[in-house]
């Protein structure tokens, strides 16, 4: 990608390159976060931070301090106020040979800030076009939630054959649950209910996700974690997409199936864009 | 790990750093290869090569030229005839945001050479313990077989609780079948006949698997690629491990179960420290 290097910070300092000693490249052993930038601020980044906080813990690696990447990513919004900053933090540069990694590993955070993306509009009025992905998610109920950097079942599921017009691709898992999009989080509405997959065996867990289930509290309305089929999918009243970074789209079209009319999700994605907490 | 510059080749330039932007740190999207290389000589070349255009084309990146590969090798080897060659490809630079790639992307090439580790001389004459890992591999067929760089299973299960007399870690996986070691294949023997475990869910099969397999039809051993369960595993006449660094190691110890005489494994091990190929 062409970001400048004023616009990335290795452990602080403007730079574009990482040691091949890192064991962010050598296994995937880190974690990261996309958040959005917008008027100079990150938005919603104490629940980003907790959530880097919870992911490092999981995998044993040491989370910087808070104060330190929001003083370095404060360095990066001042030269651009809205974008997408980008947060790797990985369990740092191997010492020796092996799978095994020195206790006292000093991680590496790498900070990067680039330009917004222009999704069309339609997208969050009309719906998006969602296909059916053919890889399915393996089950590891030790990674599972994370969003860690082994994202080779992502990379796969977005090479496979698409229409341009598809927006994004449903996951299901090897026994056929629905469980998120390939780079966002699911919810279906079921009379006047809203449903998300349980992640507990795979799938990433947003900040999004996480907001929406404290929406439908804070409103009193239902909202259920638990398994469901694509066939239950299907059948929903409504079903929307949501992620940092997108926010919230409709869907419009999955299978063959069609919604038009996307009254919840037009309350759930209105009240995020007004929330940053 | 502190190689100097001069043992590392990035896409043939000494140097040990690689950008930010390559798919290899963002998802761990490339494969790797790790090869003994002795008296100025890098055992088992072809098969090296062959298995790592096979891992490419599984992931649609495209593998460098043989030519290209071993002649950079040879740079490396020049200067040191002893030691462990590691070969990275990586799908390359990420051009745009996301998980997709263009098609055409050049993929890195990351080639280090590092001195031969010591193992001790009992590993191989008297055995080594192995310890029974909590980690349970995860079924992915999709990536089931390819040394690829998604490699937090591993690094979780390497990171378990363990005595310093432990050599390597078993892993099952989530119906509790034997899949392999941490970082080698395993072979079970029975009544004169080799098994080894069905990799065609989880794990990675090495060449040194694949050499074995070669050696049983050779000398007419039966040798069966099938489940098993650890039970069958415990019952077993004789269990050795096996990959491309450590050659050939006899189990010696498992869940309480010993073994301690090792006449097939031995007659492998002798095969393997002759067949280069």
């Amino acid at each position: 990608m062409h970001v400048p290097r004023n616009y990335i910070l290795i452990n602080g300092v403007p730079g574009d390159q990482v040691s091949v000693h890192d064991r962010g490249l050598l296994y995937g052993d880190g974690v990261f976060r996309t958040l959005r930038v917008l008027g100079g601020c990150m938005q919603s980044w104490p629940r980003h931070y907790r959530k880097l906080q919870q992911d490092c813990s999981a995998l044993r690696i040491t989370c910087p301090e808070a104060a330190l990447l929001f003083e370095e990513l404060r360095r990066l919004i001042e030269q651009r106020p809205d974008g997408v900053a980008k947060i790797i933090i990985t369990r740092g540069e191997q010492t020796a040979r092996g799978y095994a990694s020195a206790g006292n590993m000093i991680p590496t955070r790498i900070l990067s800030l680039t330009p917004p993306l222009d999704y069309p509009d339609r997208n969050y009025s009309y719906g998006v076009s969602l296909r059916l992905c053919d890889l399915r998610l393996a089950h590891q109920p030790k990674l599972a939630g994370i969003k860690h950097l082994n994202r080779l079942e992502n990379v796969l599921a977005a090479a496979e054959q698409s229409a341009p017009d598809i927006a994004e691709g449903l996951l299901l898992d090897m026994f056929g649950n629905v469980i998120e999009g390939i780079r966002s989080n699911l919810f279906m509405v079921r009379n006047g209910e809203l449903f998300t997959p349980n992640l507990s065996s795979c799938g990433v867990a947003g900040i999004q996700r996480e907001r929406v289930i404290e929406w439908a509290d804070e409103y009193g309305v239902p909202c259920w974690v638990r398994q469901f089929g694509l066939a239950e999918l299907l059948g929903a009243d409504e079903i929307f997409l949501v992620n940092s970074v997108i926010g919230l789209w409709p869907v419009r079209e999955l299978s063959g199936s069609e919604w038009s009319h996307h009254p919840i999700s037009m309350q759930v994605q209105e009240w995020l864009s007004h929330a940053y907490d």
